[in-house]
């Protein structure tokens, strides 16, 4: 964290805000209400004219809907029809409900007789009383949900400052790897990590640059890392990273200059993540394991994203859970374990997403956390209380 | 839900498909592995070889990395280099690790010394172990995640068939609306609920088509919705539908002939929330009120939406929590209080989200559920259990 950059502000339109950043605090531009407002449809009036002995005439002076103004001052026994959100007239002090009056018409004139006592203030939505105008309303380093952008409509932001997007790229190496629409060959996969990444950077809120796949060769890839380093804050590799000896990453590593900040991690899945940093730049060197890179990604490239957003929460959110399954096997390193929370009676549990061997993508499907089991010399059983890092 | 159509399927880019609704059941066209494969990097070679009572020493005639074959037949005390993910050679039945063995030159071959016994299989991933070809690995109606991008990148979905989004219309009406451009004028306020509507729409997995907003005049409103509602799926306004002389909707639904399936609900905030039908479109006219229309939106609108995209779960996720703070006042309708919930300690809690009056718009930032307090004689306390909706 010390070592990397945080991004810029841009301001978009109001609709494209959502799910963004925002960059600024947001600010009240004027008290709410307004104005002193209704807020329910029925009369305004003088509370002093009110009385529970005996039903009083007013006269309706006035109609008026939310958006226009009654100009005049209201005197004694008079009423204005109001609309809920339309403003107090000048003299009224309370408000009596629609459905609490009978009205009735005399002399072309129309009257409201009314038989309740109404008190100062009754039913009247008071300039400020909700926000005062100048206060801080949401923070920034907020996540923008709905109820933000109704404030920011509200306040005025047709265009709204949020941070930029971290624009990362992707490239996936390993000379087994198919395009995802290349028929099957013998001894080779489809590539899978760099779309998984692909989503993964689209969920975190980042922008993702794929450029394509490639064979472990030391020249090529170093050819291509070198052309793409200036057109994103940071890059992605999946694979050539274990100690298998195809894998290239190191001695690219080596030939970009970058400063290797570590290349193993006691940790299972992911013990291979490598992160290196080149200028300003960070290189996450992630597994071509599925369920590792996916493991790797979420620990060290997500909080990196949060960071460069500002985002109040940095990393994935953190939650105490109980394991609805047993891990007998001891292991002296951390694992995360691909899991499915859920809360039953309010409770929160968790357990494997499915078999948690590292090459079996297809559990990843049902992944929304992972389920931190501390190495150690004994296992964990059904029932303990173990840290989960939530994925949604 | 009788009423209301499906929508149709569309294919996407894989990269396009994140978050998007599954259409088809996803399916393995292959195996997985698609050929036994070694999960480490090590030495294939014959288990019958092997022996923990002396050193065996193994011929090294071969080095194969993910990707490639070794093509010949594997002979007694014979071992080839394999990478992780490489296809076991045919003769070969077991693989060790490479931090097992110790190899050395002679002759100008490579050997390796092994000192351990191998079982017939050991470290041998198979084919088909993880995946079956034509299993059903995720069903139809998911919500697409990293994890099942990995899926489909690996069963060679280059194209995913997703659910159309719906269409849905937004026209905001209410002669007190400015734009948010607007500067403040007396009686007046800057139009929030279809900015926010427009996010919730884009929370839903909905395309949100904005047509501005109205004055409470019904020949203009009814001449716009005339004009658009061939361009969407369905139609959302919001304003004009309490029982204010200036609320429009029920006269514009009569002019329509639209069938209006209700008009009024039991329930706090919302009870004005009506939904009309018109052919095969569905009308929702939401309170203007923000709060009243944040709620009849999620509570009614969303569900529609979960619907048309054939979603598994319609409707927001439903929990039960404990009560955070005491709501003492008891009300004779249900009501939805704008929530916020949290873990602790793995028990989930939820309080209101800030100051609940039905005006005050700046609760509506920190919202992330409803808590449903059912209408009846008594009021409810901290520490009650009670039904809560998720908003995220």
């Amino acid at each position: 964290m010390r070592i990397i950059k945080q991004g810029e502000t841009e301001l978009v339109e109001l609709t494209a805000s959502y799910n963004r950043v925002l960059a600024e605090d947001l600010r009240a531009d004027y008290d709410v209400p307004g104005f002193d407002r209704s807020p329910y449809d029925g009369y305004a009036l003088r509370s002093q004219d009110t009385s529970d002995q005996t039903p009083v005439f007013f006269e309706v002076v006035g109609h008026i809907g939310a958006g226009s103004v009654y100009e005049s001052y209201l005197e004694a026994k008079q009423a204005v029809r109001i609309m809920t959100g339309a403003a107090i007239p000048r003299g009224a002090d309370a408000v009596i409900m629609l459905e609490d009056v009978t009205s009735f018409a005399e002399h072309e004139k129309t009257f409201v007789s009314i038989n309740k006592k109404l008190y100062h203030h009754q039913n009247i939505s008071f300039q400020g009383e909700d926000v005062k105008k100048g206060n801080v309303l949401v923070e920034k380093g907020t996540v923008i949900n709905p109820g933000i952008i109704a404030l920011l409509a509200t306040f005025g932001y047709a265009k709204v400052p949020v941070k930029k997007k971290p624009v990362i790229g992707v490239i996936a190496t390993g000379s087994e790897l198919l395009e995802v629409d290349q028929p099957l060959e013998p001894g080779k996969i489809r590539n899978s990590n760099a779309y998984m990444i692909i989503s993964q950077l689209d969920r975190a809120g980042a922008i993702a640059t794929y450029y394509g796949q490639l064979t472990d060769d030391v020249q090529e890839s170093l050819t291509k890392i070198t052309s793409v380093i200036d057109e994103v804050d940071y890059l992605i590799t999946t694979g050539g990273v274990s100690v298998g000896d195809f894998d290239l990453l190191p001695e690219i590593y080596q030939h970009l200059e970058a400063d290797v900040l570590f290349n193993k991690v006691a940790m299972r899945p992911g013990s291979v993540t490598t992160v290196a940093k080149m200028k300003d730049k960070l290189l996450f060197g992630l597994s071509g394991n599925p369920s590792a890179c996916y493991v790797g990604f979420e620990l060290f490239t997500k909080p990196v994203i949060d960071y460069f957003l500002e985002k109040h929460e940095i990393g994935n959110e953190k939650q105490v859970a109980i394991l609805s399954e047993d891990f007998s096997k001891k292991n002296p390193f951390d694992r995360f374990i691909r899991g499915y929370y859920y809360l039953e009676d309010g409770k929160l549990y968790a357990g494997p997403a499915g078999k948690d061997k590292s090459n079996m993508v297809h559990s990843l499907a049902k992944v929304n956390c992972f389920i931190h089991l501390p190495g150690g010399d004994r296992g964990y059983k059904t029932g303990d209380r173990v840290n989960i890092h939530l994925l949604t």
